[in-house]
C-alpha cells in the first residue's frame, strides 16, 4: 500500500464524502471545483480537504481548483470502487427488503448480488436481481465466489454467528446494522450503523 | 449544562455504546460489570472507559466494578432517553417503511409517532401505530406538537428543503438518511447515515 497505509482513519473517512459531493457536481455540469466551495458544501474548511486529499498526491494547481471528474476518477481508484464491489447482504427483513431496493449502492460503486435468509418463508423471494438463499448455504457460496464485503442486516442475537461464518469464508470488510458490538479478528474492517446511537448522542445536546 | 457542556463530543459519541451495552448485560440479569468487562466487549480499553465516565461523576468504586442498572440509568439521564421521545419520520419509502416497523428505536428511548411523505398513494396508510401525512402539513404538525427530532429518509434531491422545513418548525435534532451534506444552522444537531459512506471506507483497506 505504500504510504497510503499511513494515512489516519480519519482522513480516510472523509474521502467517501468527498467523492459523493464530486459526483453531485460532476451530474450537476461542473468541471471545476475549489477546495473552498467543497468545504462550503460540506461544512469541512478549505485547508482541511487539501491537507486530507494531499496525502495521496498533488490534484490541483495552486488557484485553479481541482478538474472534478479527474479528482472524482482518482478518488474512486483510492477507494477501490473505480469498477463495481459485489456485496453479499445477510438478512431479508424489511430493512434488508430496503437495503436490496436501494439503488443508492449501484450508483456508487456496490451491487447485492446474494441475499440469504434463515426464513424458509422468505427463501427463493426475489427483492432485487437476485433471490433469497438459506443462510446454511452462506458459507459454502461466499467462499466459492469470493465475497470480500457482507452487509449484517440480522437481529442482534444471530449477528456474531453470522459475522463469524463471513469472516470464516474469507469477507474482509463487514457493514453491522444490527444493534450489538461485534467481535471480529483484528484485520477484518467492521462498521456499524445504529441509528438509536446516532440519536442518543444528538439528545445529549437537547 | 454545567460541566457537561465540555465534554469532547467523541465522548459523547461513545455513551450510546455503553448504554448498549449495559441494556444487554441487565437483560441477561448481571449485577455488577467492571470497566475491563466493558471495554472486553466493546473494544475500547478500559480505561478509555473510565475516563470517559469520569466526565460525569463517580460511578463505581475502584475494584468493585460499575452496577449495571445505575450505571445503565445515569446514561439514560446524561443522554436524555429516560422517557420516550417522540420522533417525525419524514418519508415513507422503502427504508422509512423499515424504520415505521423497528421495534429497536421504541426499546431505546424513541416513538415514531408522525410520518409524512409527499406522495398521495401513501398517505392515509398506517405502517406503525401513526398514519402517514401530506408533507404540506409537515411543519404546522411539527411546530403544534413541538417536536424535537426527526428523522429524514426522503431522496436527496428533497433532503435539504425537508431539512429547512423541520428547523423552521423548532426542530433541533435531524437524523438524515439523504445521500447529501445538509446545510443547517450551528446550533443544529445533525448526523448522517449512508451506507456507501461507511462501506467506502472500508474497502480503501482491501
Amino acid at each position: 500500500m505504500g504510504t497510503s497505509s499511513e494515512v489516519p482513519d480519519i482522513v480516510v473517512g472523509r474521502l467517501p464524502i468527498y467523492l459523493r459531493a464530486l459526483t453531485v457536481l460532476e451530474a450537476q455540469g461542473q468541471e471545476i471545483a475549489s477546495s473552498h466551495e467543497l468545504g462550503q458544501r460540506l461544512g469541512i474548511s478549505s485547508a482541511q480537504i487539501r491537507k486530507d486529499l494531499s496525502h495521496f498526491g498533488e490534484f490541483g494547481k495552486q488557484g485553479t481548483g481541482y478538474n472534478v471528474d479527474y479528482l472524482r476518477r482518482q478518488l474512486q481508484r483510492i477507494l477501490k470502487v473505480e469498477s463495481e464491489l459485489e456485496v453479499a447482504l445477510i438478512g431479508a427483513g424489511d430493512l434488508g427488503h430496503a437495503l436490496a431496493h436501494y439503488d443508492g449502492l449501484n450508483k456508487r460503486g456496490f451491487r447485492i448480488t446474494a441475499i440469504f435468509d434463515s426464513d424458509p418463508a422468505k427463501q427463493g423471494e426475489k427483492p432485487c436481481a437476485c433471490v433469497i438463499q438459506d443462510t446454511a448455504n452462506m458459507a459454502q457460496i461466499l467462499r466459492e465466489k469470493g465475497y470480500k464485503i457482507a452487509v449484517i442486516a440480522v437481529p442482534a442475537e444471530a449477528a456474531q454467528e453470522v459475522a463469524d461464518t463471513c469472516v470464516e469464508a474469507g469477507v474482509k470488510v463487514l457493514l453491522n446494522y444490527a444493534p450489538i458490538t461485534l467481535s471480529v479478528p483484528a484485520e477484518i474492517q467492521v462498521q456499524q450503523i445504529d441509528p438509536v446511537v446516532h440519536l442518543q448522542r444528538m439528545t445529549y445536546y437537547l
